[in-house]
C-alpha cells in the first residue's frame, strides 16, 4: 500500500475535499488530483486540505492541448499550460500529466499537429524545470488520436521527450493505452528515468458507445499486470502508481466503495507483481 | 479507374451476383470478394460470375483468426485457412487476406497469443505458396487488438512476414487501422514488396457504439489519403486499391449510390495522389 494512489477521476462523484477525507479514510497514502476538481475550491484550499490529510499528491491532470492552430491558440494553450505548472508547484507534486491533443478539426494534417506538440513542449519545458514540475507526456490509445492526442505510442512519446533535460519532461505509462503496444517493452525499457507516472485500468469488452469510458477495473479485462509492473519496475520506476479509471458504471457507484475495490485490486494484481 | 476495386463488404446489402453486376456497370474492373457471400452461391459459380463478367479479384476476405489456444483450435483453424487459400485459388486471386484474431477470452496472454500467429503463419506458408496465394496480414487498429487482431501495427506485420519468401506472406495496409501511426512512412517504405493490398476508407468522429463499423467515405475524415497513397507508390506498389467500409448507414443505402460515391471519392483522394 506505500505506492498506491488514487487518481481522482475514479470516483468522479466525489468532490476534491471528499476524496481527500476517502484516501485517508482507506489509508491510501496519495492522490491524483483533477484541475476541473482543483478549481471548485481553489488551489490554496486544495493544497492546504492535502497537505493537512498527510497526503502526497501523486500528478496533476491535465496539462496539453497543444495541437490547436493559429497565434491565439498557441497563447491561449502556452498560457494555460503556465497555470498548470503554477498550480501543480502549489499542490505539490511534480508531475503535470500532459493530454498532448488531437488533429484539429476540418485538418488532415496530423504530422502538422505532431509538430506543434514538438515546439509547444520545446517552448514549455523550461518553465516547467524553473517550478520543479515535469511535463509528462501521456501516449495516449490511437483510437483517441483524431480528437484527443496525436501522441499514441510510448517510444513518441519518448522522442518528443528525450531534447529536454530528464527533469523537465517524462512520459507516462498507462495499462489502458500502451497494453497492446508490440514494441512495449523495448520502449519501457528505453524509457527508464523518463518514467513520471505508471497509471492502471483494464481494457474490457465490449468498448460501450463513448469509447472514453470504457475502462475497467484492474483484473476485470485482459491486461497483465504482473508483467507490466515488472517491466516499469525494471526500468527503474519507484513512484506512485496511480489507478485511473472512466467507467459510467463505476462513477455512479458510491465512492468509498469504489476506492475499495481500487485497494484490493492494486494488492491482488499490481502489488504482488 | 484502372486500379479501384470494390471490397464486397462495402456494399453488404449485395449478393455476390449484385455486386459483380454492379461493378461491371460502373465500370468498376475488380473486386474484393468475402468469403460468406462466395459460399452462398459456391465457390465455383462465384469464380465463373466474376470471369464472365471480366472483373478481377483483388482479394479474398478473410483467413486467420489464428489465436485460439488448444489442439482443437489449431486444428480447425489450420483446415479452415487451408480451404481459404484453395478458395482464393479458384477464385482467380493471389491474396488472402489474414484477420490474425485476439486475445482468447479469459486470457491475459498477449504474448503466447503472439507467438502463436507466428507458428501458425509458419505452417501455412509453404501452402500458400504451393497454390501461388499469398498470406496478406492485416495489422488492425490496436483497438481491436483483444477480441479481433493482436497484429497492431504494420512494423509487427513485417517482423512476422520477413522470416518467408515474399511471394509467401505479404501485408495489408489499411488506411484506418494504420493511419495513426508514427512509425507508418519508415514502415511502409520498409514494406515494399511485403505490400500485398492497399485498402482504403477514412476515420471518422464519433465512434459509433460498435467501433467495428466507425469507418467512413474516403474524403469524410481525417486521413491524409494523398500523403498515404504517395507512400505506398513510393514502396513499390502497383496493385489493386480497395475501398472497404464497414457502416451501418452506408449498409442501408443502396448499393448503386454507395458504388457511385466509392468511385467518386476514390478518383477525387486516391487516384489523384
Amino acid at each position: 500500500m506505500n505506492r498506491i494512489s488514487l487518481n481522482q477521476i475514479t470516483t468522479k462523484g466525489w468532490s476534491l475535499p471528499e476524496a481527500v477525507r476517502g484516501c485517508a479514510e482507506a489509508g491510501v497514502p496519495a492522490i491524483g488530483l483533477w484541475r476541473d476538481k482543483v478549481e471548485e475550491v481553489g488551489v490554496g484550499v486544495a493544497a492546504k486540505l492535502v497537505r493537512e490529510a498527510g497526503l502526497a499528491v501523486s500528478s496533476l491532470c491535465r496539462g496539453g492541448f497543444l495541437t490547436a492552430e493559429g497565434p491565439d491558440a498557441h497563447r491561449a494553450a502556452l498560457a494555460d499550460n503556465l497555470r498548470a505548472l503554477e498550480d501543480a508547484a502549489e499542490l505539490g507534486t511534480d508531475t503535470l500529466v500532459m493530454v498532448v491533443g488531437g488533429v484539429p478539426e476540418g485538418s488532415r494534417d496530423l504530422a502538422g499537429a505532431r509538430e506543434r506538440v514538438a515546439d509547444r513542449l520545446a517552448e514549455l519545458a523550461p518553465y516547467a524545470g524553473d517550478l520543479g514540475v515535469r511535463l509528462a507526456i501521456e501516449p495516449l490509445h490511437p483510437m483517441f488520436c483524431a480528437d484527443r492526442a496525436v501522441v499514441s505510442t510510448l517510444g513518441q512519446a519518448l522522442d518528443l521527450a528525450e531534447p529536454h533535460p530528464v527533469g523537465q519532461v517524462g512520459v507516462v505509462v498507462d495499462s489502458y493505452h500502451v497494453w497492446w503496444d508490440p514494441d512495449l517493452a523495448a520502449q519501457i525499457a528505453r524509457a527508464g528515468a523518463r518514467i513520471a507516472s505508471y497509471q492502471v485500468c483494464d481494457w474490457t469488452l465490449p468498448l460501450p458507445a463513448d469509447v472514453l469510458l470504457g475502462r475497467g477495473h484492474v483484473g476485470d479485462g485482459c491486461i497483465d499486470f504482473g508483467a507490466l509492473t515488472e517491466m516499469v519496475t525494471a526500468a527503474g520506476y519507484t513512484g506512485w502508481i496511480e489507478t485511473e479509471i472512466f467507467n459510467q458504471e463505476i462513477w455512479d457507484a458510491p465512492g468509498a466503495r469504489t476506492l475499495a475495490t481500487v485497494v484490493e485490486r492494486h494488492r491482488a494484481h499490481v502489488e504482488s507483481a
